[in-house]
């Protein structure tokens, strides 16, 4: 096996981050050489994330503290906007460094669709040039070379791997696509807030982001790129009273495909040889619980009582195969290590 | 004040049972002469159900030991197929008694409807004719006058709440409605089953009776009715890691109304006198939060980013706005007690 | 019945402030004229507590705002330390408004004890001459009389009514006592906080405030008083995954009564005419589900494996019983209401 | 690296042998080629638990259908009363198989103590000679020779972990010791069970087995065994609405150590060179979060405002410490891999 690579971390203080040290830390091939967050610098990681207190990991420091020269990898886990100058500096000052984005700033392809979406321009659109678009069965190849590797949104990563086969082979309409969509509060990130306040967001299911939420354009992009048109999706998420996974129940019509049975048939044959994504057999219907903390999907087709129509739908957790597991799978890509390595652990259930 | 009703109670413990005692002890128009659960005949309710041990209620019976020729009210909390016999026997043998039944038997128009969605013939299709469909909102006139009041379920009492004067103005088309369902887990009731217990349905989203569950052709039916044409809608509830509340995200198409403001407005008017129903202003998301433990229900409608396309929510308490409480708001109707008697409690959040 | 008296809310957008609402709003005997939350001034309330919204109540104004002479009472949930220069002003200028201080800052019989527990001297410490500590059912006679009202802590109330009456006949040491107490999180307060967050709240039990939580020296004080010794308690309180509910389980030594019997029936003696105390059968256990969003506690005794020991398990909704509804049960004592009106509501279960 | 060594599994069905597959399917040197579960016989793994359809495992048989002989390791997940019978005819008949027992079975050195604790007889108790009370880091020899491991309960776990060494070390005493516990609902096993419906256990916190849990025993025999004196303990369960997670907050005296500091450092030594145990630092509070779906134990100290007492704290997994990942590490130690082996996956938090 080759010498382990140099990480550092961006952002350790988020909960994207601290899943990828949870399951990076276990990786031969990666060595966390620097783990920064601007508001705990100097503080030993156990005192931010007790639960990694257990892994023998370097204190945090500042991002302006980390000699990149001496970085093979950088994972980055800060907030949109945040990561686009960073990041611009480090790929110009380092040239051998690869960066894994599991924030939002690289995902669009065109960075002219940044600005509307997120209400800045992008301030870097030249290096959408070296940036691939992380989600990992499906783009493989530009993940190899790419110098930046923008992870998917954890809503994307589950709407896309359940719809792309479907679009890519005329399975289901693009017209039309109702993406109800179901998340824990981890999504929300660990700043305090109102709304993911135990008392608020316990014992409760509420909409959010309604028509507007910024994953339904990154959504529309991948579909609209498979489907060679330009598409519009209704995307409708809900706050649920669990900590991590996220429910993707996609209501779409039928395309050349009679049924919920030849849609699955697609899909099966799409995933035949994906060891993360699994189609479950007819009738079985996937949960959240089944791939808590996990980087798997679980993926199951349904007739509609509504002629035309099926409902597919798609399980991940959000951290994980929606953020951090993803990012190591796309490591392992794009350095060229087993994909399985450190994210093969099998779901918390119960 | 009228003296009170003499009421009777059958299925005293499951959970819409139990909260109809928790709301009816304190209607100064009802009383508890009888409570029935047959295996838990000769036990106190404390025993059965703590909370109700400061409420003074008689010991629970079995079903054959009520005299119901002394009785105003049955209130009846069975299981579907367990009600029609015994109602039909109470019916019959007491002209003056009147059923408000919370279960699923007198729920159908056409009681050959029955059949086929709950697996057996109706026994008692004759009774149908002195049955109403107790929506409160939409079906006081033929509530007033009905020796059985048939409540709706507690999906439909949501659903139908938010779409049927839509329906009814033309708003909305009938064509495509996908209603994606959220429900807490006593809609399960108290019978001990492996995906409710805490460790298989906590901290996961799980959907169950994808495009077979029993409310749909009630759903279909009451829609159906309203716009005169035969329906079909996508009906997909989730099961989610909490005790009470239940959420309708409704995904339909815009009939004769612009947009969502206008959709807004066909609403407010529909309801402006309803003490019980609330539209929320532009923008404010209904969460099952805000109406636990109650008898309210909370809508608003939102803009899709597909055109021509609504999304419709509405959030009510499972076990209150969808069988308890409305049952007793019914009740309330039907005996020209003052309608919010017993049920103007405020939600309990958080 | 007397005219409704006019009330103030102070600190309406905290949750002890809208729980008081949720309760109070149905009190044929309270009228509540103005609502004051600083930093939502101007706001209507359903903006704030959209569960609030049925309930017609005046917009949010600042407490400078308010006209105390047009006031009879002023309920008070504002955080220790805000309270003691308000309530002093209010006192001093309006002879005739009284008091119901949900926070701490009048529970300490003498003032000086406030300083080292709270981190400030009292700056009206005159006023605790006119205070009387609101434990409803053992203080009935300073309440009638006081000008101001200081409802305990929540910990305190479930700790009190279950130890006190042991204490005072003796029937427990004062020695040794253990007090681990279980809290859901809505005692932490609406204010968003790390720890509260759903997503590190949940799915966890933490302990918190080990050996220095400020209820100890509270609990102290009446244990004290009524033991006519001075005592120290060991009071462990630990957060639990959901909003609602306090348990105190209470391991003690015997005093002159000889086992769990001798001292459940020294409760039942103490609280036979009490509405809202309930001693439960022998064996049946108290859980917070039983008492949840109502004002009753529910208690029980058990023997300790070791010889001379019981343990005492108090259940009560800490917005409830241990400050709201105890806040409106003070009112009512105190302005000569039946003690039951507006918080009569049984448990909601589940 | 050796072989790996044929395994099978009994009572695959229940959550401590699912969580025992979870971490020992990716162990290099397991390989279960058996896993019964009578009522299940003869379904794919997946269908029960569908978070290990990726495991790749053989299907479910009847325990009658193993093939012994060709085991090297049985894990025994059946219960109590269920599992002796049957490893009585594996060990006699089958001269070189082990056995790990996650159940009560073989738990009491003497095996005459069974009966009164568990309602039956114990019919092997010749097998207790050949039998190791798995308390890992404290029994590590008699663990790497016994024919029989009796993976401790996960109570007991958590309590001997935190008070054994203090105990040995005289630096607590065994007199008056409080043990007040928490756990999640898993605890409680996958069977269908009133109590445990996330309805009835959700948002509460409910005691259960006061003064009678099986658990009391266990500790006793082994604090005894460590003192040299027959002890009594309180120990105080309390169910909490989580999953996963247990939390013992033992309020004992001190011995010759003379603070919450002193007791902490006799901790540290003992535990020094532990890989699963961490005393916290002073002032910082286990939380069952920090520890969860993980074989680590967090423990830390506390003083108590009575003089002369202390609080020690320990959180552990319940079905992994607290049972499967238990059973891993005794497994790792009889069969001479390294300790760590499948069980050094960080916490999932959150």
């Amino acid at each position: 096996m080759q010498s382990p690579k140099r990480a550092a971390l961006l952002g350790a203080s988020g909960y994207t981050g601290a899943d990828l040290l949870r399951l990076g830390v276990r990786h031969p091939g990666l060595k966390f050489v620097a783990l920064t967050a601007n508001t705990h610098a100097g503080k030993p990681m156990a005192s931010v994330y007790p639960h990694l207190g257990w892994a023998g990991l370097p204190d945090l420091v500042a991002n302006e503290d980390v000699d990149f020269s001496d970085i093979d990898v950088v994972f980055c886990g800060l907030p949109h906007g945040a990561s686009q100058k960073l990041v611009a500096e480090i790929i110009e000052q380092n040239p051998s460094v690869r960066v894994i984005d599991m924030g939002a700033d690289f995902r669009f392809r065109n960075a002219a669709d940044y600005g509307p979406v997120y209400g800045a321009d992008h301030i870097a659109p030249q290096l959408q040039d070296v940036a691939a678009y992380g989600l990992t069965e499906h783009n493989r190849e530009s993940i190899k070379e790419a110098r930046i590797i923008a992870c998917p949104g954890c809503y994307p990563t589950a709407a896309l791997l359940a719809l792309l086969p479907l679009v890519k082979a005329g399975a289901i309409s693009t017209d039309d696509m109702i993406i109800d969509a179901k998340s824990g509060v981890t999504g929300a990130g660990r700043a305090p807030k109102q709304n993911t306040l135990m008392a608020e967001a316990g014992e409760s299911v509420t909409p959010y982001g309604v028509g507007v939420h910024r994953h339904a354009p990154e959504i529309e992009q991948e579909i609209g790129l498979a489907a060679g048109v330009k598409v519009a999706v209704n995307f409708t998420p809900h706050l649920i009273p669990m900590s991590r996974g996220e429910l993707v129940t996609a209501h779409v019509k039928l395309g050349n495909a009679a049924n919920a049975d030849a849609v699955r048939d697609v899909l099966k044959s799409a995933y035949a040889d994906e060891p993360f994504i699994q189609i479950a057999e007819k009738g079985a219907i996937p949960s959240t619980g089944h791939v808590r903390g996990s980087n798997y999907c679980l993926i199951n087709v349904f007739d509609d009582r509504i002629p035309g129509r099926v409902i597919v739908i798609a399980a991940i957790d959000n951290l994980v195969k929606g953020s951090a597991g993803q990012a190591i799978q796309n490591f392992n890509v794009a350095f060229g290590f087993d994909e399985a390595t450190a994210i093969e652990a099998l779901p918390l259930f119960p």
